[in-house]
């Protein structure tokens, strides 16, 4: 049985992390955490002693064909930015594009310690595949716009595909936001994901007139939004951004079936507002994290979004004890997985998957670290720059910089061919 | 004649960045800057066309030595932090544990593209020969507390020693900040570094209550108090954090001799504030930015400030046009060499010092790069972690992860023994 040796262990369900084994079972399944030394079988990895073992981190909301207009329109209003640079960009997109996007962003993640995503977007089969090859686990859904049963059947043809595939995919319904689905249709979506057995991915309030909106057109408050279309019901249910939940009402979504998805980077970018993230933790709320897309972000680096997170609230409150290390660490491993419904990812213990990265302590930044202060030490002084290595259910996907899935230069070079032919006599660039 | 070819050379000076090579001169400065392939000479360094050659970055405020101190007492609210974890393991640290703390940081510094730093703290012969031996570029001070002549005669010294040497050292006056030093000393200080003709590196205004005890003991405003005290007459002063700095009154800071330096992450982390940067930029007033100490950020890695900084006003403001990625590029590299002291480093032109970094852009975060959107991809996509080599002075300090004026392991090895005999037997850790 393949066992990684010698590294110190940490998850979200331990107050100190441990040196050890891991073994790992054929099912790809953890078989057992040993003491050092204890665990037998072909050595997958050798730590050393030098090496942190953490959960594979999770992108919890993302477009990851995106990592092809990262860069475009920069620095503009955000309504500027989406309807004279993103939006045209994105009609022009092909399927090979969406293709060549996802498979750019399979390299930034894996090579960066994310070993799971969720994603919404469209020709969701190109993203789909690259999902398979690459590895990776993840949770999917096309994104759903106006009352559209044909988009719908796409989502749908999606899921019979791929829901459950190999275990490691998920499929979701993606009806986009309150403001670009009418109310009717996302209650018929919530009905059809209720009886499909789905779950759902909903962009939810990220800006304030998001908010505004609602309460003019539908005349709603949010909790009884989210009571009255059935979303509360669905397999399970992401609210990504969740920037204006206002905290009197957030008491809702406090339920092992639901997962706010913060994006502290996007929603500082875009001017979108300070989540309140404080109040989603004492609330029981489960919260995971996301990089949202490369356009605006414009990395897909969860150690980045790990720190800014345990950052930003601390600035915002003026309060150095709000959200703390083991909080995010906790959303961007076993948050995360719960969220894309991945009931037995997230930890390091017999029985969940074996997702695990193998982190390099052996620098500058990490003198000082020992068993009790793993999360401290990853989320204030870490980088997806120690990351040596990256595994999904018992297969490594990267090891000591090499892909063991995906082919890099031809990746990189036709990323960049189909950049160009989107930049190409527009106005898209700078 | 040593030439950097084959690399995209972008400085603040320009708005495109171009593909050239760089010659430098026996004298350690930029000769010239030519197309690809007509400079001729000694070829330290060939991007190959895939690599960007920036500025060095410089970390204005920090405390290099606090390496040491790294994750100790993470997120307890700030006084307590101070006093029952930072000053009781200050008062323990040695003279070798300040080099030992020092040399440490210079690996982080120097691997992750900063050339230059200004420091404060005390036993900074230490400090200033851990900046020596490194080759990097840097500004020390002794921090002064009360009105202390002994403390005072020790910066006087470190300047005696080390202000001027090699043209890559200055030496500036320390005064520790206005609620740690009595006016009159504040005073006396701006006299002496006048006279002295030294520059002045200063505390100002991190958190608010600085701000009021400023008023309620000095009944005077911030304005008055620099303009009072000589300080805004000395060679450079660096007034560093500066986050409750009033914005109508920042105006007095618009000069040639002042800067602001500005640290995103240690003011969101301790929950000190959200600093008027947009007022600055806007007012005219040069701004730097600074690390503060890795007991406060965990990180000496200028590339997440400038991210940071980016970010967080704009999220602050909910205003995507704030502070540029240009503006914190310009603040990352001339900004903090001019608030330094050193008037020709900063730019990559004809007769500034040939401190210069190269960073390699065969990524997938770059992925869409052309002369147009440099600062763009640095800011939002770069890394600490593309950084392939370090020059100061056209001196390479760092290749391709080898260091070539510092020996690692043995720098880890004592640091690490270092940490071990601060953290025990006390209650340090955690």
């Amino acid at each position: 049985m393949p066992v990684i040796k010698n590294v110190l262990i940490w998850d979200s369900s331990r107050r100190d992390a441990q040196y050890g084994d891991i073994v790992i079972g054929e099912s790809g399944l953890i078989s057992a955490v040993t003491p050092p030394g204890a665990g037998r079988g072909d050595v997958v990895y050798n730590g050393g002693g030098r090496c942190l073992a953490l959960p594979g981190l999770v992108n919890a909301h993302t477009h990851v064909s995106m990592t092809l207009l990262r860069g475009i329109g920069e620095e503009l209003p955000l309504m500027e930015w989406l309807h004279k640079k993103i939006f045209p960009a994105e009609e022009k997109l092909t399927a090979c594009n969406i293709r060549s996007g996802a498979d750019l962003a399979m390299l930034e993640m894996i090579s960066g310690g994310v070993t799971c995503f969720c994603d919404m977007y469209y020709f969701m089969d190109e993203v789909a595949a690259s999902l398979v090859e690459s590895g990776m686990r993840g949770a999917l859904c096309r994104g759903l716009t106006g009352d559209d049963d044909q988009k719908i059947s796409e989502n749908l043809a999606l899921a019979e595909k791929y829901d459950g595939f190999e275990g490691r995919v998920a499929v979701q319904l993606g009806p986009h936001a309150p403001y670009t689905v009418p109310r009717d249709a996302v209650r018929k979506i919530a009905d059809i994901a209720r009886e499909k057995n789905l779950g759902v991915h909903f962009h939810w309030l990220e800006t304030k007139s998001e908010l505004d909106t609602m309460r003019d057109r539908y005349k709603t408050e949010p909790a009884e939004y989210l009571e009255s279309t059935g979303l509360l019901e669905v397999r399970e249910l992401i609210l990504a951004h969740s920037v204006w939940f206002p905290e009197e009402q957030i008491s809702c979504a406090a339920r092992d079936n639901v997962t706010v998805v913060h994006n502290p980077k996007s929603n500082l970018k875009l001017g979108s507002g300070f989540a309140p993230v404080r109040g989603f933790l004492s609330a029981g709320v489960r919260v995971a994290l996301g990089t949202d897309g490369a356009a605006s972000n414009n990395r897909l680096d969860i150690w980045d979004e790990m720190r800014t997170a345990a950052l930003m609230h601390k600035g915002y409150h003026m309060d150095p004890t709000a959200t703390g290390a083991k909080d995010v660490l906790r959303m961007a491993t076993v948050g995360g997985a719960r969220g894309a419904g991945f009931k037995n990812t997230g930890l390091l213990q017999p029985d969940f998957t074996a997702d695990i990265i193998i982190v390099d302590t052996d620098n500058p930044r990490y003198v000082g670290l020992d068993e009790t202060n793993v999360p401290e030490f990853a989320v204030y002084a870490g980088s997806s720059r120690d990351v040596r290595a990256s595994m999904v259910a018992g297969r490594m996907l990267y090891k000591d910089g090499e892909f063991l899935t995906l082919d890099r230069e031809k990746i990189l070079r036709r990323a960049g061919e189909d950049r160009r032919s989107i930049t190409k006599n527009s106005n898209f660039s700078g």
